[in-house]
């Protein structure tokens, strides 16, 4: 696999380059022709002879000179013929253009190519996709009209008719892209070898994916926390469609594949590091705060403003999106004083007032660029009748020149403010429509720099877990055509692994309860066991809240009391039972995504889970920092900080099990469902315990 | 007042008309010179002459002609003598350019403006505003350079640097405006004057309103819900800024008020039936959707796209937003399939393909139009190479013109679809720049429509309340200097008002015990009232659960075991008090909000207050509707309709007990805080009981 085949091929052969002005075979001729391009094109089409001034070949084999890539963009059912042939001439790479494979139900036909691909070594883009636009050598292998400018974003897209809006817009923006593609129905390159090779390109600092659908959940993770940590953390801002299920259902008839459910897609951003943009609004934003800025903090933020409202919508969002509004140092006030004019509002929001010109705007960010305490800067800007446009667009942009800070500007209106725009987009300043814009990219900003990039992760270990004894479980029940344990097999499976079952032991006589009773440590119940007895509470036969000391005499007192109140039966011992506390109960549970593998749930019990769905869900395996991050997520996690009186719960107790469950799965992946509820949360550095589970195997 | 003086003067004055160009006294008499403007205009400035080719006056009283309005622009001192003289002179309408009152903490100077417009009946726009504009007669009297194009839409602000953002953005949209004013400070005329003559305003269909503080919530409440139900129903949006407490004080600080609680103000917006925007974007995505839409139902919305993807974005936004993705009949799949090609999606979203020509969007259109299981159109555009973006923009307005249903659109790009977003602009389709803004203003549509529009409310009329009774206690009170009610007292005071307090009664002997528990008819609980008994089920002093057959044995029994265990103490008698069954803890409260007034809270009780603040707050007085609508938006609201096989609770008792919180709110204005801590909710149809409470007055 080798995608410079694809992206920096010297050489491109157009099979099925068609003579009718508008048709895709057309375009994509033009588009190499006519844009740049360097390296050589050859049109194959047996029935022309000349296509935008070049030489058209008969086929691939007529072409007699070396060919790095074909774009193929003949009907469906001839594409296996052409890219046999382009196999056999050793052609690397190659984009099939056409529609007609998986899409619609053609799964043969996409095998088909599939194998020649393998077969022959064909790095293969497609088939059903736009193409691949690469500005930096000039290259539009697509049948998108426009070349964008060469900047540098990546933008991979499952859609193709995505990208040419997404070129128009980014047109608009000012947006330069390292690397263009729509990758279609995936049939050899997929996202995972896109941002495999991303990783690595040196042109790309920041990647913009459109998915509808993901698979390979473990490499992708895996992949994008490579991508977006330290050292060279490249943000990865992802835009999935499908979330809800009407919108993965259309996606299904779109795509031809099964959407997955969005807590998976849910889980995997987050555990990858990767930024979800729930719209294309969004999307857009979010991208371009990267793009024209230092990846630095914005935690605190300073707006400065010629508008007290919109100043105030900002100061919302910054809030709402979990920023602060940076706390002035005494010097910058002082400084404020002596620049702007007395009604001013030296607090932040900077207020600067209705008539503020661009040197008062630059006086102003000049000081705030300054101020320790002040990590980036937001920029309101509406026109007023003696608003110097132009020349404020370029007072932020010189601050922006020497300022390490993210800054997000908002010249809020249109034509008026127009010139200004068109400054900023040309000197890398990020502008935004609205304010409240500008905010929430600058959160996006702060949790990528300081969250995800940093993220030092610790694997879970265990030494103290055994798999062959679960291995025999499975493997019996398995030959039994069983698949389903109910309660006391699930516990034992759970104990083999080390979970924190509730301490029970059987014994058959006083000195066994005592020894029991030793080893367990605390206060115990005691329930007698029998064949002939049902109703234990009947005949006297459970005794709770049994202190060590008196396990003897409690023991023989049962025992007596059960064989007086039902002579006959037979007593074949107790069942010691460890007592816990009250806590917080917990539900853990496993369940399996079509696409994305197995998904690990937690929340907490009763109420939450029942009418509130206060759930998280991760994908397994996870580290300990995905544990912390799911528990985080839940929304009533207060309950876990103690409340009521009530002391808090043991967390890492909690944590540990989420990481036996992830080890249990990925040493068992037979494990379709499984339910620890509840699980039990004892006070801090107590532990926990698992008091019921189930679980299904395939 | 008469705002007509405001909106349609005949002859305007500009005092301090200035000769500086760029000053504000110069942009005004320019705007009102040369925009159109019919009537006179007469500039005052005894140091100029003329001014645009119009002859200055050192006066008012020099310009010896009839007056209706007179824009101030001098400084903030010299304001009051200009006021007097035009009120002498018989000028019934102002608008005060001029900033330097309350703003800046000129509390007196702004006192005194008001006085004179009061004495003189002058409708006052301002102080501290960018002045007004009426597009309908080319009136600009404003210093905001842009005259909007008339239409319907009329727009209040209280800031005016967002105006002259709105102005330049509105013109992109081609938004046409019936009136537009900035209000400033509001001395005379605030929201309230404005929207009742935009109420009876033939030439205003959409109402925006731009607020940053809020009073007189009562009256809000109903002007505001007057306009905005039927017969003549006009959406009413709001955008406020100060959502958070950050932003709050931002405000605080510009305006020179305090700004609200965010609580308040929601609880405003929703029992008015205003449409809340939480953003610039949604603002004018709002605007636009009631402008170029009939005020039709939305619900089941038909997407009509050339790209799968954003087909599956709109989708997911549908489903989010709270509408569906309509079912298409099986005549309009029939339909689809004869005009449509085969590898159509037939399925909603309608995926018409890359290739679509504008008469694939006409016919697919007219299906979608016919089809009564669609109530709305959402049609997607991205620009492929063979699209033809003018003939589809065209063929959308023909439907749209035809069609009574609301139709969204999403021409995804911005170069390449220019063209035809014009087209669709100026034929009144109302386009958005990503598909999830259609789909989100289509939600609002929908709400509009069918929710607000047609809200039927009861007010509750109690006819078993003894306001004497609580007049006598308070009065009582206040004369002692009490000003905190404890709960005996508080459940007196609620019992007065015919809360569901819990049955209890003092009896002191056999026959006064049996009576009471007859009247309780029920369970009941025997306590012991004793001075010399300080924990009763010490001294056996308690007995639960007692049949009402058992009430004379067991208070006999108590009496003696007692008088047995507690020799020599005063037996004065028992308390009886009723048992109840356990069922969900509701807590009831109230506060002051020092702009908007009292505030009534409801919301569950325990873990879901103190872990998630799961509560509501509304405005009093509350209608049945109000309190029906509270009881709705808590988000474990579930709880009611009966979990983990406990009945339904008795909502209704709820809705009563909101219904009695508020009227005795509105009788006694002096409650500052009360608690009802817990209510208890019995089963459907057995009532509530209120357990604990208590009353804080002024």
């Amino acid at each position: 696999m080798d995608l410079n085949k694809v992206f920096y091929p010297k050489s491109i052969a157009v099979v099925g380059a068609s003579t009718k002005p508008g048709s895709v075979g057309n375009d994509i001729v033009r588009n190499l022709a006519q844009q740049g391009f360097a390296g050589k094109v050859f049109p194959v089409n047996p029935k022309a002879t000349e296509l935008y001034a070049l030489p058209c070949y008969p086929n691939l084999s007529a072409i007699g000179q070396p060919v790095d890539l074909m774009v193929i963009v003949v009907p469906a059912a001839i594409v296996p013929t052409i890219l046999e042939e382009g196999g056999k001439l050793g052609i690397k790479g190659a984009i099939i253009i056409s529609a007609g494979f998986k899409e619609v139900g053609q799964l043969e036909l996409e095998k088909q190519i599939e194998a020649i691909c393998v077969k022959n070594d064909i790095t293969l883009i497609g088939p059903n996709c736009l193409g691949v636009i690469n500005p930096e050598i000039k290259m539009n292998a697509s049948f998108a009209a426009l070349m964008p400018s060469a900047g540098s974003v990546a933008f991979i897209s499952q859609s193709g008719a995505l990208c040419t809006a997404v070129l128009d817009y980014a047109q608009k923006l000012n947006l330069g892209f390292s690397k263009f593609m729509s990758i279609g129905n995936k049939a050899i390159v997929d996202e995972l070898e896109v941002l495999e090779y991303l990783s690595k390109d040196e042109k790309t600092r920041v990647i913009a994916l459109y998915a509808e659908q993901l698979e390979k959940s473990q490499e992708l993770i895996a992949m994008i926390k490579k991508i977006t940590r330290e050292p060279e953390a490249k943000p990865v801002i992802v835009l999935k469609s499908g979330r809800t299920s009407a919108g993965a259902s259309a996606s299904a008839s779109h795509t031809g594949a099964l959407a997955g459910n969005d807590s998976a897609y849910e889980a995997l951003f987050r555990q990858s590091g990767a930024i979800r943009a729930y719209s294309v609004s969004e999307f857009f934003d979010y991208i371009q705060i990267f793009v024209d800025n230092p990846f630095n903090p914005a935690k605190n933020v300073a707006v400065i403003t010629n508008a007290g409202g919109p100043g105030v919508l900002a100061a919302d969002e910054i809030i709402t999106s979990g920023l602060n509004l940076a706390s002035l140092s005494d010097k910058t006030t002082t400084a404020l004083k002596q620049v702007l004019p007395a009604c001013s509002n030296f607090h932040n929001p900077i207020d600067i007032l209705g008539d503020a010109p661009a040197d008062r705007y630059a006086q102003a960010l000049e000081i705030a660029a300054a101020d320790p305490n002040i990590d980036s800067l937001l920029v309101i800007l509406t026109p007023q009748s003696m608003t110097e446009i132009e020349a404020t667009a370029q007072a932020i942009k010189n601050i922006k020149d020497k300022c390490r800070k993210p800054i997000a500007v908002s010249f809020m209106g249109e034509e008026t403010v127009r010139s200004g725009v068109e400054i900023m987009r040309n000197g890398s300043v990020a502008n935004f429509l609205f304010p409240e814009q500008a905010s929430r990219s600058l959160s996006i900003m702060e949790r990528f720099q300081t969250g995800t990039k940093k993220i030092k992760e610790k694997e879970f270990a265990f030494t103290d877990i055994d798999k062959t004894g679960v291995r025999a479980i499975f493997d019996k029940a398995k030959q039994a055509g069983q698949h389903s344990f109910p309660e006391s097999q699930a516990l034992e499976i759970l104990s083999l692994y080390n979970f924190p079952v509730l301490n029970s032991c059987l014994v058959h006589n006083v000195t066994e309860a005592v020894a029991a009773a030793t080893k367990i440590n605390g206060r115990i119940a005691l329930k007698i066991v029998s064949p002939d007895i049902l109703h234990k509470n009947d005949v006297g036969g459970v005794t709770l809240d049994v202190e060590p000391a008196d396990v003897a005499k409690k023991y023989e007192e049962m025992m007596s009391r059960v064989a007086k109140n039902k002579p006959g039966a037979k007593l074949e011992g107790a069942l010691i039972v460890e007592m816990i506390p009250h806590g917080a109960e917990v539900i853990l549970g496993s369940s399996r995504d079509a696409n994305l593998g197995n998904m690990i749930m937690v929340g907490l019990g009763g109420i939450y889970v029942e009418i509130l769905k206060d759930v998280v869900f991760g994908l397994s395996p996870l580290t300990a920092f995905d544990a912390r991050q799911m528990i985080d997520s839940i929304k009533a996690k207060k309950i876990f900080a103690g409340v009521r009186g009530q002391e808090p719960s043991d967390v890492e107790a909690l944590v540990d099990c989420l990481g036996r469950l992830s080890q249990l799965l990925t040493d068992f992946p037979e494990i379709k469902e499984l339910d620890i509820n509840p699980l039990r949360l004892l006070a801090s550095g107590q532990g926990a315990r698992v008091l019921d589970a189930r679980i299904v195997i395939d």
